[in-house]
């Protein structure tokens, strides 16, 4: 029997503190309703630990990575009080091996904008609008077992393209919202042995993280983003001793450099 | 007639100062082969600009930038000493459309492994060794005209994997070494705007850069690099306005967020 | 000088001339558009053919492929009679470098569904309903200088995904449909030494291709798709004499099939 | 607890049957040598079925195929003898979720092509070199938990570049060769609902089947190549009611296309 999975769910949780709409909707925190539904979905296959932005080292201390195989990532309104230092160990993290999943809003967090190397910027408006979130990827191991091509949200902020990101390793779904723009919210890549999943549905304002088929979709980030063992090579190494045999009698054209 | 791709040249320019059998090879620096090579190659098509470390601000000031299409780097010695300033100067010009090219061991430069956002890192090993350098995907831009599918760079610095990038959005070449190694010795990614380029053969201590085939490959990393105008978008912007009508009686569904 | 690109602009050319309504919008054919648009835009730098299914061999003979750099098409209503020969012989040509323009119901095409392997269907809907192009990868040439992030189109047939197609090397636009859907209506593919491009708009009841925009991107797929020279080696080889020496004393381990 | 992947091996078997060499190394076929490995490593989670191309149908109907989640390939000599009926079928129960795990000179199987939609030609010698086998995608599944970058085959014959195959989606292993090639060896694709693994390594004149990284490598494509569930949604769909409204008051400019 393999060991469980251990997800720890970073939440800023500061709207969820401070907004007594969002209270109102996650009144124990986002956090509590994704460990809620992780546990539900995975059972005994996944443990969860949570951490917030308060927490000393905002919870993310050298114990808790080493123990972290996949990390969730919601910041909105105190990117910039991320440390930096927790920002550097977090990506080292994701080089040997940890997955990440960037949720709604972590877009615009130093984590996510590390990794990718982008502005990682986008259009938005918050108008309740409809979202329709369509597969384009079928076969991708996130969204299996769907039946349909897309499902609905009713009420959203919208994020539309164009969407400052590097070109998705892959692209498993495509929003539509219900105002004219469309939106890559689906996407992986991968950073060293750690593999990188965004997927934007997720405003702190309207009840997402309770939809059904959002919540399946967060269990198939966080199954897919599961590290797959092995060793980090991505150090770098001097090999002084080839492998195969090399001539010894290999002799630089002097003269190219002077042909000109 | 288009105006001409303006390119800025940046060598690091340390190892033909310092070190005697670089000097022979390389005796006004690296960037005076490539000057002369692109400038053979591509004619009025190109206006070439040089710039070194120790020039003011590296010779990367804000006015060079602005009149630069495409920048070329090589360094090694000194990554460290390149400030942060500049090249967060840099990297924004790059999102804005700047086309960047990096060179052998600019692998490991500050603006390389800040677009990337992985550790960049690879296997060495200095031993004079064959490379043959095989084209993988030939309908590429920058390999345009090769009627052979490989090329042999007789002595070289061996750069092998496990190469600790992003998926290359394009692969264009694989090496193969003497010794027994293999990399993906060029390869393409976009970030924002601005597309950024990877090629590997260039030794400081070789001639590779007189060789006819990497010549031509410069130049056809240059024209790949060139920008495609139009306006950057990744800023980030709201959007109020929607572009289609919203149904103004969505009613978000207060029961679900109370369901469980 | 280059030599100028030779373009064949393929149209069945059945709809001009069955049915009154198409007939009005494009009473020489669409494909009279087509060459007007590219003449226009590129002026010297482009010479035009045009062919249609009720030619002999449909218009597209081993001597009218020879002299063609990019083919254009558009099929609808008779996919299914058009010859094998002619779609194996224009397979052929891409894998040598031809390009491949796949115009709108072309993705039902006998000759796109050769060169994707998969049914290359998706979902319809003619109810003369608002598309938006939203540009997602803007610094792709095919959709060099435009300022805006996208652009409308005021009466189309709708294209949904589920399109089953290949992932896209590269995909550079996105469309959004008023009536609830999404697609990705602009790709790119490689296949052998040449490159193919699907572009959707292009409803033969709505004057699309008079649109500039839709002119523009057609025109950039043109460019985009034309040979880059060079040699094909995709018919494969013998090698018997290595580049490399071989080792004369490897021994196979004959235990090893005798070891379970 | 989930079924049991249901794996069909199918083998020309053709080689075995008529060459003493290869009957000497497996002396049952290469699929009995497949069957014990999967079995041996992945032990109920897998229930395995063999079919050779002697068989009616080639072992293929309709009933084995519909009981196969995932179907490897291997064939060399009697590509030509595979009937185009069941190539056609296996083809569409690819796009419908079935994997399909090509193994080395499958490479030039009907089946393969089809779904590649290129020559898939390359070079090749046999020349019983050495070949490394170098991992470029460390955190692909296929390869989990190697802690090696590479390994290595003592005799092998040689696949080289240019390999004539659409991008993969994902590479996961690059292959060097003694006499001086690279080969693009692991590959992965989707087609439809479908997952395409190419493996290379495994001529029938060496032992390569009993080696124990391959056989890893073996099982690991085919887990990966499991479908995921849900239902495929590649055969069209008219789709008369939008989903969002549509906004009757719409007119086509009429003007434009009288606009020339």
């Amino acid at each position: 029997m393999p060991a469980a999975l251990r997800v720890t769910l970073w939440n800023e949780y500061v709207h969820e503190q401070l907004v007594e709409q969002v209270r109102q909707i996650y009144p124990q925190g986002m956090h509590a309703v994704w460990a809620e539904s992780l546990k539900r979905q995975l059972g005994n296959d996944v443990t969860i630990h949570t951490a917030t932005l308060d927490e000393p080292e905002h919870g993310l201390t050298d114990e808790v990575l080493a123990q972290t195989d996949v990390l969730t990532w919601w910041g909105h309104a105190a990117h910039e009080r991320v440390s930096d230092a927790v920002v550097d160990r977090v990506q080292k993290r994701v080089w040997q091996g940890m997955g990440l999943v960037a949720l709604h809003s972590a877009h615009n967090s130093k984590i996510f904008k590390k990794l990718m190397g982008t502005s990682c910027m986008l259009r938005w408006r918050e108008a309740a609008e409809k979202e329709r979130v369509w597969i384009v990827n079928p076969s991708h191991p996130i969204v299996a077992g769907f039946t349909e091509e897309c499902f609905e949200l009713p009420n959203v902020e919208m994020y539309g393209e164009f969407f400052d990101i590097p070109t998705p390793d892959e692209l498993f779904t495509i929003s539509w919202f219900e105002g004219g723009e469309v939106f890559r919210s689906g996407c992986t890549w991968r950073r060293g042995k750690g593999k990188v999943v965004y997927f934007s549905p997720g405003h702190e304002t309207f009840p997402i993280y309770y939809d059904p088929n959002i919540q399946r979709i967060l269990a198939g980030c966080v199954r897919f983003a599961a590290p797959t063992g092995g060793t980090y090579h991505g150090e770098g190494r001097n090999i002084p001793a080839p492998l195969a045999p090399i001539e010894a009698e290999h002799v630089v054209d002097e003269s190219l450099h002077r042909a000109k």
